[in-house]
């Protein structure tokens, strides 16, 4: 049998691309959208039609489960509809799984409480791309070992916000990893503002912005005699669909709060 | 109380600086060191004296361990010399630490049995540089998930033989790791022979030797729409230290034989 | 007053992004279209149309001229159909901008011997990416330094042929500049056919096809205690565009056969 | 004939690698050395002797001059000794060669007069690396057609400043050579102070500093769909030497003040 999938922002372009690959699997189907505009029509092909062609569009998730009980919501919608729609979902007895990293502590604070109580889990994800997520997880396995540490990070100069997310939360995941360290020269001398880039904790964040550039991330781990480097390339939204199925699969045998694909990847 | 090590090989470039590097930790050092030349002499900074100056030497394991009781022999000597001294240590009870990928299948058997019967722990490393250990670790995890690879070796033009060894475990580490796969596109047409590489179970492995360069590989796994790279970059054999000074620290507690050094690292 | 360009190939992707990069430039403009079907239609946003919206297309670029006198002829159409089109462009007075390398020796020097005679400059380029261009112009010359070179080009795992056109033309262009030298170990043993790559006059090719990789080479160039690493990545056919303007600027004012963009760059 | 070397700063280890150069060079010859201790000594192998065995060692330049009559004088001593040995040398007729970036721009200039006065030429080179050199011409090269650029310069981490001298030299070489030009996104946002590198017209440098790299370098020139990325790696001042060669083979013929090495290399 199938897992039922109801996908919220499933106009998107993140959503149409989750919807292919969910219909592409052998073991999951979306059931239904939840959209709050274009309810009672349908959507296929990424475009709304009223000759019920495609995946039946609800502006209630209540009459959503009632009528076609998905197992799963899996939301790609912004920050701002994730916890109403997270909150219900929990309320109706529905797995969410969801792809921000948009949601404030006090939120997450109350969805956990919610899954406690309800049973039901869930699977919040900041990055569903695999690829990212293993670097991470190994950069900050091998700073156990290589504790000095520099995160050079690359995208397109349309990118506004520097440093990117994901080499934030490198950073952090490999401080609470290493072991005490202080690293660099207690001397240095910089000639140039900013040449050395940002700082957490020693390690040195660069952000690198130009046209040409897609999303790129480099951790590079010093030791005496040897450098070991961790890349990650990315490329298209299509590297989070791996991440995502996995997430769908494994929501449904859970009953906790999981945050981060980084718990699920072994 | 410090771990007492015997070394044999002492005299050559890698026993000189695991000397250094011995006597630099604080829970270890150097009692005495096998050679089968200059026997009843002393090794300093890696010259023989008459003068009792530095680290005695012995033609003899059994002469050496009634002296000194070391707890490990570090072995550092070439293949030939290896599998005599680790059977000699194990029979004294002493742990023997090795690093060489050249014992036979047949060695390796016979000393495994003989760590069965005395309960004295081994440790034989083909690798001791932490970074590529990690590097071929990290891979093999990585295509459970991204599982096309390829593998780039890098080496300066002397290096006569192609591909490296790490290169080949590397593919073997994979192969043992990812599920079932074909990779590349069935189609392929070659118009220049060897340009694709050599192949391992579909893995191609590719050896560039340049003067300029030193010992360097990148592990390359893609995936739709990402590409995830390991790359380790080995500068000198002070590389080989932190494992070296790991295993002395690990082998004491062990009555098994460790193959690899992966098994320690976690 | 703007360039005038009449463009065979319209309708394809590459043409379709050519007519913006056009249309966007201050100096330049498409006048028509010249298309095997669809005559007396027009063209607009790569879609046709009966409404006289957009490019008017044509069959014969006999009569194009008459109407619109173009300086130029861009043709992104396909080997087959180029030939006819250069002579034609030439015995009209046109000259032709073209992007193939898919000529024959034969047919690149009848169009030669046109462009002597009838006094029409025009430029023909196996490739019009400027970085591509620089990367190989580069190479060849810093090979006159550096002499031992390795090519490495990594495609996605969809492209049939290895090596790529562009490593093959590098490894020519290197051979043409750098003295007499052999470069490699002479005693080298290869444990895994195919590992070293494919030879030209014994620079080694190295083809790598992944999914996650696009188009990407990298011209490795080695000293005695130095390394020159040239790296082009090309995302998208936009990167085509700045060469393509270019050379419709430059074509106006020649009276020869320009073979390669390399020869308009300094 | 071959061509007649004078060394300053003969023990030193640049000296003694130089040395070699010359003395495995076919067309060059290591005359005497100059020195301000030792004199009437010689030096051999990077130690002096009194047994007249190797190079024979002056305090004078003049008396060095009058007993073997170089032709060039290398200089590889510290900036404080070269502006004193370089204007001698001029006065005495002799062309010469200098690898330092330490001179003041008063000191240029007066040496710059005794060149035109004397008509004996001279080559100040910040940088004898051949490949450091083409780096950096390429990047001024290609940055008149990719004109947004960034630089990235990695050394170990016992290097005190930041950022390198190659890094600012490659970044004004660059701005000399490409047209007028605003890069990056005018509405940018830094959360991490120092993110986005050292700003030099635009372009950011960025350095990182970790052990286990030696010197590196990379420059990255984007265009809208692609990536040009020229990258030197220093393993060993041998890399100096063809530079220091080619110098030497090239002042003899000079009556003009070379600085920079990109001014010989074409």
């Amino acid at each position: 049998m199938k897992i039922k999938v109801a996908i919220a922002g499933a106009r998107g372009r993140m959503g149409t691309t989750a919807i292919e690959a969910i219909e592409e699997a052998i073991d999951a189907e979306v059931v239904a959208a939840l959209d709050y505009k274009y309810g009672g029509l349908h959507l296929h092909n990424s475009s709304v039609n009223d000759g019920k062609h495609g995946i039946p569009i609800y502006t209630s998730l209540a009459d959503l489960v009632a009528e076609h009980q998905p197992a799963v919501l899996l939301d790609v919608t912004d920050p701002d509809a994730v916890f109403k729609n997270v909150k219900e979902a929990l309320e109706l007895g529905i797995h969410p799984v969801v792809g921000t990293s948009g949601l404030t502590k006090q939120e997450l604070d109350e969805i956990s409480m919610m899954v406690e109580s309800t049973g039901i889990g869930g699977i919040i994800a900041p990055n569903f791309s695999i690829g990212a997520v293993l670097m991470m997880k190994f950069a900050a396995q091998a700073a156990r070992y290589l504790g000095d540490v520099e995160i050079l990070e690359m995208h397109h100069d349309r990118k506004l916000d520097a440093p990117s997310g994901t080499a934030v939360k490198t950073a952090e995941m490999i401080k609470e990893n290493r072991p005490p360290h202080i690293q660099g020269h207690p001397e240095e001398q910089i000639h140039l503002e900013g040449a050395r880039g940002g700082d957490v904790e020693g390690m040195k964040i660069h952000s690198i912005r130009l046209p040409g550039l897609l999303a790129h991330q480099q951790v590079l781990l010093g030791g005496e005699g040897e450098l070991l480097t961790i890349r990650h390339d990315s490329l298209s939204r299509k590297s989070f669909m791996p991440g995502i199925m996995m997430a769908i699969r494994k929501v449904v045998g859970r009953n906790d709060l999981i945050y981060g694909l980084e718990h699920i990847i072994d």
